[in-house]
Parts: C-alpha cells; sequence; structure tokens
C-alpha cells in the first residue's frame, strides 16, 4: 500500500458506504492506439466513480492495483499514475493505496469507497416517473469511431471542433459526481450509462421491476449538437451511437416531475410492466437491444 | 455487482475502516498446473483478508473481480466461485460484489473492507519489543516445490503427511483473523508474511525505523516438524524456506514481552538503529536479502 501498511485507513462518517470496483485492461477495455498512459489512469478512476455518482454518493478515496507488462517503462508508468493524479484532484477523491504487479496485459483496477445517506439505487423507479438524462450519451463511441475509423469526408472548422469534443469525451470521461448528489432528494432510481443508454434502461427497468419508455423524438432532441455533426461525418446514425455506444458516463434517473431538476433532460417515462422499449409516433414501440455484454465479446 | 446496484452499500460501524485490495494473476502469482479453481478463489480471498489480519481488523464484505479468458468454461468459473464461497464462510466476509470481463490472462482481484478501533501498523514498532511470529513460515513454499519438482526420494509415512501438509498451506492459505483481533492490545506493531519472513522483517524496520533482529536458534524451534521433514526430502534448507519461501499469510509482530500471548513464538527482538538481520551466536549478524518482488521476476 501506498501509505506504507498492509491495508489503507480510513475514518468513517456516519453516512452508508458504497462501494465499487472496475477492472480496465488493454484490448478488452481500451486500444493504446488511441489511448495515452495518461488518459488510461485517467479513464479508470472516472470509471469507477462513475458508479458512485449514480448512487448519489461523494467518493471517499481510490484503491488502485496495476498489472504491467515488461515492455512498458517506468516513464509510461508515471503517465499513468499522472493521468490517476489529475481523475483524483477533480473527483476530491485521493488515491490511498494499491499495488502493483506483471503480467502480460496491462490492467488497471480501481475500487472507490464513497458515502451517502441515503443511495440512489436502481430499484427505486415507479411508474408515473420521469425519464431523466444527465449529461450527454453517444459521444464516447462516436470519438472511438473517429480514431479508429476516420471520418469519412474533409470536416468543415465546427465539425472539427465537434470531432474533438467526441475524441475527448471518450479520452476524458467525466464522472458526474455533484449532478449526482443534487439527484438525492429529487431521483427515485439512477444508475449510471456505461454499457450504452439501450443497455442501461434495460437494466434499470429490471431492477424496478417496471417498463422504462424512451421516447424518440425526446431523446433525439436530447442529443448533443456535435452528435449529429459527428455521426453525419462518420456515416452513422446519431440516435443509434446515443442508444449503442457506451463510456459516456452520463447518468439516467427516474423521478416525478415536479423534481426535476432544471439541468436534465427528459426523454420518456416509466410505467407499469416490463423491458425497456424506444415509442416513436405512429409506430408501435420497439424493444431496445441489449447492453454492450464485456463476455459476448 | 452481485446486488444489482452500481455499487455495494455498507453500513459502517464507529471503527475505523481497513481496506485493501490483491490481485492474483495465472503464471504471475499462480500456476493452474498445480491448483484448482476452487484453490484460487479460495486463496485469493485469504490472500486480501490477511492484510486486515495484520492490522488486527475484523473484515466486513468483499468485492470480487474477474478477468476470464474465453478457454474458461462456465463450469470452471462456478468452481472459483465456489472456492470463494467457502473462504467467505470460513472468514465471515460476504462477497457483496463484483465484476466480469473478458481478457488473456486468468485474474482475481480482491478487494476487502473490514473495521478495527485501532489499527495495528508497521510503523508501531519499538526498541525493547520482542519479535513475535504467529502461525507457520515456509509450508507454503515448501508445498509448490513438491508440486512442481516433486520429492528427492520415496517418502515414509510420516513424511508423506507432511507433504500433504505442505501442499495443503500452499493451496489452502488461511488469513489470520482472529488471532490478528487477538493482537489488537497486546502488539505495538504487525505486518502479514506473504513475501517472505526476510522481506516482511525489512518492510517492518522500515516502516518502524529499527533494527529487525531475528535470532536464528529461536526461529530453528519455531519452524514446524512438517518444515523440516520435507525440507530434507527437497533438499533443501529449512530455514531458507522459512526467510525466503512466502505466501504462508502467517503474522509477524513486536510488542512487549509482559503482553506477549502464549500462541506466538519470540524469534528475536527490535533495537534501535535499521535493517533487518539475521543473528547466529558466534557470527556475525547477517543483513537479510531483498523479498519477494513481484517486478523483478
Amino acid at each position: 500500500m501506498g501509505i506504507g501498511d498492509d491495508a489503507a485507513v480510513i475514518a468513517p462518517g456516519r453516512d452508508r458506504l458504497v462501494w465499487t470496483v472496475d477492472v480496465c485492461i488493454e484490448n478488452v477495455h481500451f486500444d493504446r492506439r488511441f489511448l495515452s498512459l495518461a488518459d488510461v489512469g485517467f479513464r479508470s478512476l472516472n470509471s469507477a466513480a462513475s458508479d458512485l455518482a449514480a448512487m448519489g454518493a461523494q467518493p471517499l478515496a481510490a484503491l488502485s492495483s496495476l498489472v504491467v507488462p515488461p515492455r512498458i517503462a517506468k516513464r509510461e508508468l508515471r503517465e499513468l499514475g499522472q493521468g490517476q493524479a489529475e481523475a483524483s484532484r477533480q473527483l476530491k477523491c485521493p488515491v490511498v493505496g494499491g499495488n502493483i504487479s506483471r503480467g502480460s496485459e496491462l490492467g488497471v483496477t480501481t475500487t472507490v469507497l464513497g458515502e451517502v445517506p441515503r443511495p440512489i439505487r436502481r430499484s427505486g423507479g415507479r411508474p408515473g416517473d420521469d425519464l431523466w438524462l444527465v449529461g450527454d450519451v453517444g459521444l464516447a463511441r462516436a470519438g472511438l469511431l473517429i480514431l479508429s475509423q476516420g471520418p469519412r469526408m474533409q470536416p468543415t472548422r465546427h465539425a472539427a471542433a465537434a470531432q474533438e469534443r467526441c475524441v475527448e469525451a471518450w479520452r476524458r470521461p467525466q464522472a458526474l459526481i455533484s449532478r449526482g448528489r443534487a439527484l438525492r432528494d429529487r431521483a427515485h432510481a439512477g444508475i449510471d450509462v456505461s454499457d450504452g443508454l439501450s443497455g442501461d434502461a434495460q437494466h434499470l427497468s429490471e431492477a424496478s421491476g417496471v417498463r422504462v419508455v424512451i421516447e424518440k423524438p425526446r431523446l433525439a432532441r436530447a442529443l448533443s449538437d456535435e452528435l449529429s455533426r459527428v455521426a453525419e461525418l462518420l456515416g452513422q446514425d446519431a440516435l443509434t451511437l446515443a442508444l449503442e455506444g457506451g463510456e459516456d458516463y452520463a447518468l439516467l434517473a427516474t423521478g416525478p416531475r415536479a423534481k426535476r431538476p432544471r439541468w436534465v433532460r427528459t426523454i420518456g417515462r416509466v410505467e407499469a410492466g416490463e423491458g425497456a422499449v424506444l415509442e416513436e409516433p405512429g409506430r408501435a414501440a420497439r424493444k431496445l437491444r441489449g447492453g454492450f455484454d464485456h463476455l459476448a465479446g
């Protein structure tokens, strides 16, 4: 452990503890052709912290466990640590320990402990709730596609800026900690959109035992201009990127209309029933496809 | 997470929290020729819990994060889970969540949270303390050597039992939680012997800013009969196995003679100064060599 003991020591407050662990492995969760090691460090901490954001929790501290292939130089490890340190400062979440060992694949495991008086759970959604989106979806996947495929035509200056925004969304996702905290007394249920809106809407539906309806016109209005611009350059559908792209670490929550914060976008509603569907005026509601499954790949 | 939320939720007591993370990777930390996946699961939880034992803490809960190569069958994953579950029952430490992802190397990352009123630290050793050993050292390494090399001669019935004990010590190490708790009001400092007595005596010496003296005759008397028997069969020196073998998850502690519990064996003393040495009557004290370093291999 960094602090020179077998385990890190933390003085708890009186709130509930929330606790998560996240693994990022090279060529499974990230590709070093498109990410610096500083990005890898930054992402890994934000990815873990995002689970806490979804529950309305404030991070207390993190432990980081690295697996390092022999080809990685000490300078590169320092870069990774710098990315973690940057995320740690932004999230106000000190990395209080961890360890390092050799392996053949680069891996960063991050466990984060946080606290919250009453956690927002996936299971709290109720019929009658609105479905709220906090933050942007689809940008990260669009950013990854730009990096891996390149755009199909020469971008204009506006489009170039939109591309940069998408690449940044993929390289440097930000866990929405303060937004999550602000949802504490407003939302009935919450989840972070790590697997794509489609998959995470289903997770919320299953945990709450409700039907989650995403209204296509409202979702379309909630998408950022940058996403539309970049989707066009890529020859992709913006809505599909929003529904099936992952790793944006936006938040999906449900709550009563009267408690809606001004910074959420309502993209649908919660009904009695089951499953997650996409509803379009004049057409039958379409069942949403499964989320990204790391074991399926 | 197993409980169907983004993060596990825990109600803390009023004690300090202690928190550790441990990574076990195939062909780095274990070799599947010599371990079943149930053993891998059992060991990974005990290895993490041992850090808490050293600090006198009681485990509260664990999260487990698996990386699984495509060649592993579902049945094998169940075996791994059964080994974890067995350890979890013995340690009274429920596994409250985790995740699973694909990778090319089998990896088990375990993070354990525990609590203790006042943690026993590595840094508390004082000149005048005795050096205490809790549990056996050397057996696990002897067990691994038996599995990887085989004994050099046909064992007697007694020797066969001793071999089994060593193999079991390597396959099924047990974190000494209740011993660690019982040291709380007695020991000044503690560490778990995961890297070998020699290396961990040095860690304790560095953290406490003291000289740690292992007295060879006392250490020799503290070694188990099984270790001596198996060392002979293997053509190895029992003392070297005890000093340099790791993964026994014994505890090394320091404390005042008056507070010595009857179940510790005094193997040396703490003095003003620095470093860890092996002292033998009539010879100059020998500086102990470094512990097992996963990055050196």
